[in-house]
């Protein structure tokens, strides 16, 4: 099969800079969820057409070129002389001896179940388009039927008073069998209104030629909706944040709310999983059996474990945290926290590319970053590794049940000893010996004659 | 009155490792929502029948005989035979001279006053039916009227369209009279398709035995929705969520958004209460008079005392705050803060099993725990209480008017006398004498000689 | 054109000490909204009834008479009897040359588009009546139509069975001519179930008088919603709260959830600006073109310069953030945090009454407060200005280039010069000189002897 995506609208009521099937969906551009959902069809020729937007949207497709699939060719559509011409651009690409199948970038939650329906209803000599009933189809193309056939798409401005109470409506997206798409194309005529070349005016040169025109539905409107405002941009967000909420709830993932939970990316749930109110999570996020993420949890690129705990307003992106550990409240996790099992990460405390052991905590406000730390290490409040010197970084390693004091200092590079115990306000700058106690400290005195400092008049 | 909770279910479409009726709806298990409404009618005789999940279910009601109301029977169905059958296995401990009301462990959301109704409806002698006119009844026990009474009670396979298009549904709690509900029971037939006997059945014995059947209606669906999934789950939550809400408005409590507040116990509150959104409120909540609560808080088994702020992002569990406090932004207060008048805690500062009495200020980046705080202290930024030796915990005193110098760690057992001054930086191990000023400090010095890392090439 | 606005009405459903006028929506009171719209139509006269609520209604329209517009008077009502009786308060204010415009204080989104359209269908010599279709019309006064006229206006409990079937509504919003206004108010009856003089009973008199009565309508049913409870308060809070988002996103905004913003004033916004979910803006707040903002973002009277980021979790408030800087997660700037270009504030960190030069960072737990810092410093983790001595407030000046070893305590005031390094922990209570390293630490020590702590039994 070919498929060709149209992808050079402008998309001038998005008022942005970046060119409409750029704008990102759930984290994804419209024009990947196209190609993904059309790469799920296995396509031998995969073609997007561009035309707004300079060498963006190239540039996207390029990206997607990893030899995993076919490759994406790209043809440039200028000037931009309607729907019709744009899919002429990719004609030369196209294999004869397969249909094509006509996506848009701008439409990008059709599934592809919707279709593998409509390509079976095209076969290999029939023009299939996808429809759908609509209950306010005005101003979109309406699917007029004699007999049960398809015998024409009338637009609005052309219909009748009962051509225009028909309600199934045409989504755009079409199968064809390629030779004959390429005559019809070959033979459209721009003698309208726009001066353009319209797509949809294969239909009557199918009639015309006695190709059946079939149809095949999708599940839902949504599926054919597309996108070309911020307006309709959040409600497709929406819709498809649902979708993806109840596909959870249908693996038997907890939800407080299904209408409080962003996902923009992959989020895989184990068993018994309970995510609270107002979580955030993206790119791919692991949450193994019996996890609980509390409220207003941020989750990026992220594996946590079986039975661990994330209590609320944590921040935890690049992280591993590992089973049965608590997290939070107000935990940051950044790129290379690796947590094994029974770690307690408290509040106000940042960890950064460190690993920490077994039943190792940090309760509160501290920061660790480039760390090694061993198991039942207990890094008591307000403990900061200086691991920047301005312009180097260096890695601090802490063993095995070592005790840090509050309000330590731990210099880098330097390593404090198994079963070390350091001060409460330690600046360590060499290196800790195991099971011994080591301080930096000066003496306490009490100034007797001290006197309060009194308001200063201004 | 007898009540009989029927709570054998599996519930594998939860898929879940936890029995149905355990699965928390506002924070308490389906089941522990219809033993806290059974309770509001004082039955004399509650029985739970329980099946599925080993030991769980009769140890949760086990949990609930604490004294205060008549204790709770459990009776266990297996092999599991259908509602009639579950039934059955509570005969034994029926008083026959009070009615029975059947109540489900997974129909969480019944008022009372709907339950009330039904118990006068039925008297002493009447088989009386919850029903509820449903939009869409696809699938539910149709009640049959003739001339207005109900006269059987048609299955969705068994109905003719006339009876399908029937609105008034059988939502399966009736009560009963026990001596015939016994007898009914007794006498049913698991001759059908499932080979169960079931509960509905009792409805044509009783019309065969003229006995009259009756109706009473709760006030909304939701009232007799059940749980079989968590999308079902979720939608209850939402609705109890959204019901919880609305009782808080008409109190006058001011609500920012009525979607988004989560209430999971009891909140509690004065007058001219305002919640912003974003809040989740669990255990028991009490906020008083002029009390307001930020953008995305965290509240748990708390109480804040009149004209408080709670600014947004805070998480307050076990704590009270005292009158006029200034709380966060990012405060936490943990089980045994114990704060006073006119207390303000900041921003990244955490206290725990701490009383801090009025007008004292601990503004930015601390950690309190274990200290007995006097009034008008004026805590430093980075003041770190240190608690805990790595074994054992000890607790803070600092005395009225006392002024801890920024980033000072106070090494417990210790003591900070009337209005000592700590300097910045002071680690106390000592006590500190009051009116005087106290440090531990290192001579400042400047080295010249000094060259500034430069970058390590790798 | 005079204006008279309603404001008298107790509001006892709101079963609040505040009168209900001044209740907030979107965190302006009521009757300030109706100001606000009323003073785009430029009345001559302007006219506030007030009654319940003591000098409290009085006093906040006082403070709108900031010379800008002009002033606004106000009259008592007292004894209240009725809307007919309000009106008449200000009769002696009103201009007979200009027609009058009668407004309610707990009406607060009629649209001036609305209003222009009434006061340009009564021209100077008809009364108008501002008329909606209602779905559900109960309760409300129906607008009785001859011939396309209307002749009456007909209350709930007085009309026919026709006359309730009728779904075109009062508002109360009317425009009159105020010569005949003032005689038809002088010769209201009270003979009716209240004992009140209702304004509703000028439409009979003016079309006794041969006076034509006119109408226009609002664009939708809430632009003449009133709150008369806090269930009615907070579904016009969400009402304009998604009329707030959907301007945004029809400028051109991403909003990742136009049902989870709040915008308690004015959010000014570039091009190319994203706002993710619960964010909560108040006062005046700028984006600029390109500004991201993260989830769980509170963001008070700001402004956000082009390309910055605003991570998740921050609080912002009386602050400037610089082109292209980096804040939170967990960043609170608080006001007078003025920062530069491309300056980082990271988690945990606060930020008080300071100026941040371009690229400088503070990344983790500090508190900046009353600082002047230069270019290009790094502030290391736990840096504390020491900025207050219990009494007096103290500047901290750190110059280009300096490095703030962590944890180090700048006891204010003091200056640390172009270059110079503080070595962690230091406490700097005298001026660190430039390009060299400073610091105040003891010497590292290992107690040999030392023994662990064991646990105490107790």
């Amino acid at each position: 099969m070919n498929v060709v995506i149209l992808a050079a609208g402008m998309g001038k009521r998005m008022q942005s800079a970046l060119p409409k099937v750029l704008h990102p969906l759930a984290g994804k551009p419209l024009l990947q969820h196209v190609i993904d959902t059309a790469r799920e069809l296995a396509p031998s020729k995969l073609c997007v057409i561009y035309g707004h937007g300079g060498a963006a949207v190239p540039e996207m497709v390029k990206l997607q070129n990893n030899g995993e699939h076919a490759t994406i060719d790209t043809a440039l559509q200028e000037p931009q002389l309607g729907t019709g011409h744009a899919v002429m651009q990719a004609a030369p690409q196209l294999d004869d001896n397969a249909p094509t199948l006509i996506l848009y970038g701008d439409v990008p939650l059709t599934t592809s179940a919707s279709l593998r329906r409509l390509v079976e209803a095209a076969g290999s000599d029939k023009l299939a388009i996808l429809t759908v009933e609509q209950a306010n189809p005005f101003g979109l193309g309406r699917i007029v039927r004699e007999g049960g056939n398809i015998v024409r798409i009338v637009e609005e401005k052309d219909a009748s008073e009962a051509e225009r109470a028909i309600r199934e409506i045409n989504s755009g997206i079409i199968v064809a069998p390629t030779r004959q798409l390429k005559e019809w194309l070959g033979s459209l005529s721009n003698n309208n209104a726009q001066g353009e070349y319209y797509l949809t005016d294969i239909v009557a040169k199918a009639v015309a030629d006695g190709v059946p025109v079939v149809s095949a539905h999708p599940s839902a409107e949504w599926e054919v909706a597309g996108v070309n405002s911020k307006v309709q941009l959040a409600e497709l967000e929406r819709r498809h944040q649902l979708n993806k909420a109840n596909v959870l709830l249908e693996q038997g993932v907890t939800l407080m709310d299904p209408a409080r939970i962003d996902i923009r990316g992959t989020l895989v749930c184990g068993r018994d999983v309970t995510i609270d109110v107002g979580c955030v999570f993206e790119g791919r996020v692991e949450l193994a059996d019996g996890v609980t993420v509390g409220a207003h949890n941020v989750i990026v690129n992220a594996s946590i474990a079986a039975g661990a705990q994330i209590k609320p307003f944590c921040h935890i992106e690049g992280a591993k945290v590992g089973p049965k550990s608590m997290i939070g409240p107000y935990a940051r996790l950044r790129p290379g926290a690796d947590l094994a099992e029974d770690v307690h990460i408290g509040n106000f405390v940042e960890v950064k590319n460190s690993t920490i052991a077994a039943h190792s905590k940090a309760n509160h406000l501290s920061y660790v970053g480039d760390a090694t730390v061993g198991s039942r290490v207990n890094i008591g409040a307000g403990t900061i590794t200086c691991n920047y010197d301005g312009v180097n970084k260096y890695r601090t390693v802490i063993e095995d049940d070592a005790f840090i004091g509050s309000d330590s200092q731990l210099v880098a590079p330097v390593t404090v000893g198994k079963g070390a115990t350091l001060g409460a306000g330690t600046t360590l700058t060499k290196d800790a010996p195991a099971g011994k106690l080591t301080i930096s400290r000066a003496r306490q005195m009490t100034i007797d004659a001290w006197q309060r400092p009194v308001k200063i008049k201004k």
